[in-house]
């Protein structure tokens, strides 16, 4: 009756293409801040082709999008997808890609006629970049309850404008509850984002957890002062005691060793004069680990340094956290299946932990979860050259396609 | 037939106070940045008070404003004054100060009915601070001939605004031809913007030069990569080399010790996002000395500093001279001047150089020139809580006022 459903590259590449003219950089790579202009095409074009392919499209009250493909029986659904919004110097395939292989799947059953047993949900969650407001995987943090919707729409961005008033602004405040459907599972197809997979010759990796991450906001204030007549000992330098805390940050990282990640990503100087000494640095810090003890030492860390720098540099300094996510650990059956689809399929495969965050790991708190990664050329990721081989990008849409029907069955 | 003319400290208050209300900031201090609206409404209100005073204006090409107060005899005019920009968060007095008392002297021998043998040229010169265009003592340098006007209407902004289209815009490209009028002699009455006047119980400074300064922009090209992921000993963090060049600086003025100052008072990071290893940061050096060879020396070692970095922090680093100005010494006739009259009108008074850079070192170039400081609060400058007592800026003007009569003998 059914011929066996076939992921086509050709289609998947060609509507990456057609996706990533939206919000293109000069020079390449992708801007599709969440919420922005470029967002908001890019969801229009989702939905139209979810449509397209009869899927039935709900929009929710944070603005994730979930198109349905029903199964013969109307119970707790797969789900899979990920996210459309990237960083401000993305590439091509950070989220949208998982989103662009789950459709495909969608249009491979369709075209082999093949009904699963459950209800298939596609999804692209809202705000998974935390680029503009955070924390990152907003939506899916609302779709599973850990996040109010009050809360969230009341959330600020760098830019000054609010999470409500842009979503509104944009036609995505849906109509529809978030987490109206728990799902059976949810499994992620991603990128890597980093080398290990290149490095060792693999095609698959199958996600066992997600880093534990700490976002933090450091407020330096010190005093502005003309910058040729204040002697060098009576400075309240906000920028030098900023630096301070940079070369810090790489210092506990490499003191820490194995899989402590530690990184200032931004920093901005108020007046910001060349001839004014900085009287106000504002930064953050991205501390990331594997294991929850180690990263509570590297908080710890911070805070201390961060106290005896104000004393030292006659400065005061506070700070906020922006995003705190414990690591997470997948359910060891859908990584099982993924470890076996893979093999089966015979791309090579391993298990290995996430560097970076991820819907997934919201997901994990309300079903069995996880997910399939694919090489990232050189490990680079949020750049504007981020790239994955159309082989492995084909591999990865079609473990996904396999995993989700044996989940669906 | 004249009674001895007088400066009037409300007066001069009045004015102060009046002026400042233009580019007023919410909780103190002002923001007038070089050819901005709010440097377009204070031009606008000294041309209005130079009328009422009856002062010939004339607006050079450059937008430099002169009001001549005519002399017994047609000859090379007293010259004094200083600027009405100031940096994003200013004080109250910094060149507003020296332009008012100047009106204020003006006001003074036309209530005594005095006219003197040389005619009296008040001046406030464009973009003196260098805020939002480089160099600083913009309209000083075109006015002695030091740069042409085709380059400064070319120079571009901070924010990609340009000198030329700016000064049309606000209406200050004017008809006159900069430094049409060689002065006899240049005095600028300023605030010190140091501690020294304050530490040592002084009223007035008798200014004997002009420190060097050197302004270099840097950049640093590293790679962005995603924070979580990319592996501490393979990056290459614009940002961390930043902080670097932050962290040299400071060490280079304190090894180097006596009046050698270094600050890094700008410093963006692109794409300056929380999880994204910055790609590019660019920050400015600034590096002031009294002794040229000591100025080069602290240039020389900056330099090679910065080649030593790009190797070891794995990026590249560019650098551009944003200006560079050697030290100055004023002319001993017109620093001794400044020295007698304080003295005789009982001011305490000693000669000290000045760490900041001001117009009357490059009208030192074309004429005898000279300065007169008074004390600043706490040494506070370029800063919203900027303060100078209302004995001390009566004694300035009143100084001021006196030279200028001798000088105009």
């Amino acid at each position: 009756m059914s011929a066996s459903p076939r992921i086509r590259l050709e289609r998947l590449l060609a509507r990456l293409d057609r996706f990533n003219r939206i919000g293109a950089l000069p020079g390449g790579g992708n801007c599709r801040l969440a919420l922005s202009d470029e967002d908001r095409a890019g969801r229009d074009l989702l939905v139209q082709w979810m449509r397209e392919l009869e899927l039935a499209v709900s929009i929710d009250a944070i603005g994730n999008i979930v198109g349905v493909r029903a199964g013969r029986e109307d119970t707790e659904p797969v789900m899979f997808g990920s996210h459309v919004d990237t960083v401000a110097t993305g590439g091509a395939y950070d989220g949208l890609y998982g989103v662009l292989a789950g459709l495909e799947a969608c249009e491979a059953l369709r075209e082999a006629g093949v009904v699963t047993r459950r209800p298939l949900a596609l999804v692209a969650f809202t705000n998974e970049e935390g680029s503009r407001y955070t924390p990152y995987a907003m939506g899916s943090l609302v779709y599973v309850g850990a996040l109010s919707l009050a809360d969230a729409y009341a959330i600020r961005g760098f830019d000054g404008t609010s999470v409500g008033e842009e979503l509104k602004r944009i036609g995505y405040a849906g109509p529809a509850r978030p987490g109206a459907m728990t799902p059976h599972a949810y499994l992620e197809l991603h990128i890597e984002q980093g080398p290990l997979l290149e490095n060792e010759g693999l095609v698959i990796g199958a996600v066992e957890g997600i880093t534990g991450l700490s976002w933090t906001q450091v407020t330096v204030s010190g005093r502005s002062a003309h910058a040729g007549t204040t002697p060098m000992h009576l400075r309240s330098d906000a920028a030098h005691a900023a630096a301070e805390v940079v070369r810090f940050v790489r210092r506990l990282a490499q003191d820490m060793g194995g899989a402590q990640r530690a990184t200032v990503g931004r920093l901005e100087l108020a007046p910001n004069q060349i001839n004014v000494i900085a009287e106000r640095a504002v930064l953050t810090v991205d501390l990331r680990n594997f294991e929850q003890a180690l990263l509570q030492q590297a908080e710890d860390e911070l805070a201390a340094f961060l106290d005896r720098l104000a004393a030292q540099e006659k400065v005061s300094i506070s700070s906020t956290s922006l995003a705190r996510f414990a690591p997470v650990a997948f359910d060891d059956g859908v990584v099982g299946l993924v470890e076996t689809v893979a093999r089966e399929l015979g791309f090579p495969c391993r298990r290995l932990p996430s560097g970076a965050g991820h819907d997934a790991q919201m997901l994990a708190r309300i079903c069995p979860a996880g997910m399939i990664f694919v090489p990232s050329v050189g490990g680079l990721s949020h750049n504007v050259h981020e790239h994955t081989r159309p082989e492995h990008l084909h591999a990865g849409a079609t473990v996904l396609l396999e995993a989700v029907m044996r989940l669906a069955r």
